[in-house]
């Protein structure tokens, strides 16, 4: 009998390992875990998003069994589109998750095509020789699960996005008992979430929120605005509760949020009498002391509901001295100046400004290190991957585990596009396979590399100069002044003599140099002019045109 | 007789409020505090740094009675040359700071000009109606002191950056005598540091770090690298301090971390017995277990050691296995996806990575909310001014103010540029002086405008795109086929169908359209195509050459 093999991939390039999509093969057989999308830093320049390279898939799309996604988050969800375009399989998701995955496929006019199948957190579905059983898992979105899949090659287990809360807000704590039950099966590996490794201690339960707000309300004497995500339902859930607890009605604000709202009260998501639900034209006409707004924005976003009233460009309505408003939330990493401009332009329009740390109004969805080794502590994994992290992350979470008694040779800590190979039940980390990431740019998917973003990067840092000169045909002089524009280089109004003085350069190049080098010439003079005069390098652009 | 009016003015735009510099006016007497710049933000396209427009201090140039600077970070000195060619009134500071200062005159060649008076903690100087004492305070570089300032209207006290460390590692505490005997003599006004207004509790002393230092110098089997700024001299001095304890010998690496030193070992500031010494080219023939190097780049610059590390782009030497890298020090705000990109890479290189919260291998420089009460009920002033801190600092700080039972109508929150005046001892605030902040970049000091950064914003999200036509003089028919360049906006050897259909367009409007108007409708009509086959926008220039 020959050994069949598993093997699990990361996919995507530097950044969270497994974390947007993962890869799971036994023989012919594929199993495919998320399908997100990660968003751009800071300096890659004009990108909208980033995808994982799927191409390691792309030969294998007919063995693909199924899509499996763990919850409703954009990090999770948010390349479904890309994904079925290349790989039309089945796909199964929660409620909640099925529902955010339908607003994004019928946007892209893609619902009808899509095979979305329901499954429920305690149910098994049979993917080819996969049994996947999905348990459930406390989130910042409701409705997230974990999965236990069962392979001829041994048990796997997916942690999802997870914490152990006790109090969550939906009453629905993480399924210890399936945690354990499993562990008692013997697990083979367990992949986990890492995102909060370098954190000590417990991550606080969403019901240190309840009392947060309670505080807040009882002290405000206007209105209240709470900035949260729009996918955070259970935050939703929270702010209707406290607005009914202190005599508010309560407003949502912004498309995203009235949408998920609605959608998350039709599935039972949330639930908020319709009593208590105002518009926001209704609220915009009550006392100041009766409303409660839920905005987005909490990121910063200059087009977001709290981006433009911090900035006085709300069109339905602006904030008033006596407004409060409560930033639950953190900000990603990389969004920290933006969130904090923000608050500083919130406070200078007058309002009270309440966010973590001042005040308890916002707690992590995902376990700290106390939670992770309980995790272990229940799976008791042969083999144990970190994934869902930085590198950093992976790192801590590996030195959690060997405090735990895990020997290091248990432990893979691998980059995206790594193989890890189960062998007869012996783990083996193996090469890389070719990926990365995909950048996603208007509706550009992947043309942007490395050559435009230096590009964008160089025009970003120094602007352009381009030069437009006539040339005689005959003897080759200048037949009119030399023209000159620059964008993103200098203020022209105040550089009309830097001008005069690179027309002048242009005019004696002109004379001395022989037209075949001209365009060079000028392009490397006038870089090296302009360098010596302002100690900037923008791009320089020469284009000449001959007549007789 | 006439009451002589007090004025203070913090200068600056939207940022940290008299944290770069500030005026004290008194009569026809001037005098100013801290000369520094501000680092730009990550959306501050191509800018080198920030300085406060000290156009309102222009006209009262001659009144100016000195500039006292109260410690040497580059937020308190960054400016001095551009104010020096503004103001040539005598600088005050300390030993350390003064060389500082030094040492950026100097670059500069204004050294000679300059009007540098040395002074030590405890002594006081008299400028003009002010007199000026010097004490002593913690921060995370030494020498730092806060100004006692007796003027005609009355005592103002201003912290300085600080902290109240029991234990600092040169043995010198913040003045609690001097704090206690201002005081005792009745304060106007306090301007107090306001940074970390939002951290709860006490800054943890120095000395925490020692014990972190030693625990990971037990456990290093091979070379130990450690990151922090070259101005962080109290830590080079730990660091030497742990590597004696460990038997190892320190090599400073890195231009900055070698003169800082050298200046500090010649001032008296850094005490280190040359056998300890090493220079980096022995360091590198040593066995790593008897090496530690001190280098800069923790902030994840590129061109840093440790980001030309974690690259692999470091000339003199490389990473190895079992090297243990600790950051010592914490993300500046806006840094953090470089500095979490650098961590990531060094582990990737195979190196063990230590940075808080892993381990507290970093402690702040800035009072906490404890220390900020304290500070308080040390000097109860008449009248509270927070200062050094974001508007959302400020205003947190003014709560603490107000819980331990400073009124509110004693509590002056301003921004940048605000007339805050004391009329026979009761402050006023007052309106706002025209002012804001001025770009550096490059050579070019206030030229980058809003329209020029509106420009690279641009350029950085789409790029550009160039067409040349020329045209027939008599009928204005295209003499030869279009030229189209871009950059930033595609990858142009994927995009030739796009530019070959924008060509098309571009003629068949040069066929249609009347030639005055060519230009224009040419911009508009690629401008729109582009964003309907790309949606991206790029900027579409065009220029027309014509002959017969």
């Amino acid at each position: 009998m020959t050994v069949k093999t598993l093997r699990f991939v990361p996919l995507g390039g530097l950044g969270e390992v497994g974390k947007n999509m993962m890869s799971l093969e036994y023989g012919d057989n594929v199993l495919v875990v998320d399908t997100g999308i990660m968003f751009p830093e800071n300096d890659m320049l004009g990108i909208d998003y980033i995808i994982p390279d799927f191409g390691y898939l792309k030969d294998k799309r007919d063995k693909i069994r199924g899509i499996v996604v763990t919850h409703g988050h954009e990090d999770h969800t948010g390349a479904i589109r890309h994904v079925l375009e290349e790989i039309p399989a089945p796909i199964y998701a929660t409620p909640l998750t099925r529902g955010l995955l339908e607003v994004k496929l019928s946007r892209g006019g893609m619902l009808k095509g899509a095979k979305l199948n329901t499954v429920q957190a305690g149910e098994r579905v049979k993917l080819g020789p996969f049994e996947v059983e999905f348990f459930h898992v406390c989130h910042s979105i409701p409705d997230g699960v974990g999965l236990g899949i069962t392979t001829p090659a041994g048990l796997i287990v997916h942690s999802g996005d997870y914490k152990f809360d006790h109090t969550p807000v939906d009453g629905k704590p993480t399924d210890f008992g399936k945690l354990g039950e499993l562990g008692g099966r013997g697990v083979l590996a367990l992949l986990a979430d890492s995102t909060n490794a370098d954190d000590p201690g417990w991550t606080p339960s969403e019901a240190v929120i309840d009392g947060a707000f309670d505080q807040i309300f009882r002290q405000a004497k206007g209105r209240i605005l709470i900035g949260t995500f729009a996918s955070l339902i259970s935050r939703m859930q929270q702010a209707a509760e406290a607005a009914e607890r202190h005599g508010r009605k309560l407003a949502f604000v912004g498309t995203s949020m009235v949408e998920n709202a609605k959608m998350a009260r039709n599935l039972g998501y949330l639930q908020v009498p319709d009593s208590l639900i105002v518009s926001l034209d209704q609220a915009l006409k009550m006392k100041p002391a009766d409303v409660v707004l839920m905005c987005t924005g909490t990121q910063g976003e200059p087009s977001s509901i709290l981006g433009r009233l911090s900035t006085g460009t709300n069109r339905s309505f602006d904030l008033r001295p006596g407004d409060t408003v409560l930033l639950s939330s953190h900000p990603i990493p990389g969004n920290e100046e933006m969130v904090h401009r923000t608050i500083n332009r919130l406070f200078h329009r007058g309002a009270e400004v309440i966010y973590d740390p001042i005040a308890p109004v916002h707690v992590s969805g995902h376990a700290s290190q106390e939670e992770m080794k309980l995790l272990l502590q229940l799976i008791k994994p042969k083999y144990f991957i970190p994934i869902h992290g930085e590198l950093r992350h992976l790192k801590q979470h590996a030195g959690l585990a060997r405090e735990i008694g895990i020997e290091s040779e248990r432990i893979a800590v691998v980059e995206n596009g790594t193989v890890i190979e189960f062998h007869d039940g012996e783990m083996v980390v193996g090469d890389r396979v070719p990926g990365g990431y995909v950048f996603v740019d208007g509706s550009g998917v992947g043309d942007i590399g490395p050559r435009v973003m230096r590009e964008r990067e160089a025009l970003a840092r120094d602007g352009f100069v381009v030069v437009h000169l006539s040339l005689d045909r005959q003897n080759g002089s200048i037949r009119r002044d030399p023209e000159i524009v620059s964008k993103g280089f200098v203020f022209v109004r105040d550089a009309e003599q830097l001008f005069e003085q690179a027309r002048a350069q242009v005019r004696e190049l002109a004379g001395r140099v022989d037209p075949s080098d001209l365009k060079d010439q000028i392009e490397q003079e006038l870089g090296r002019f302009f360098y010596a005069e302002t100690k900037r390098r923008p791009m320089v652009l020469v284009f000449t045109s001959e007549a007789p």
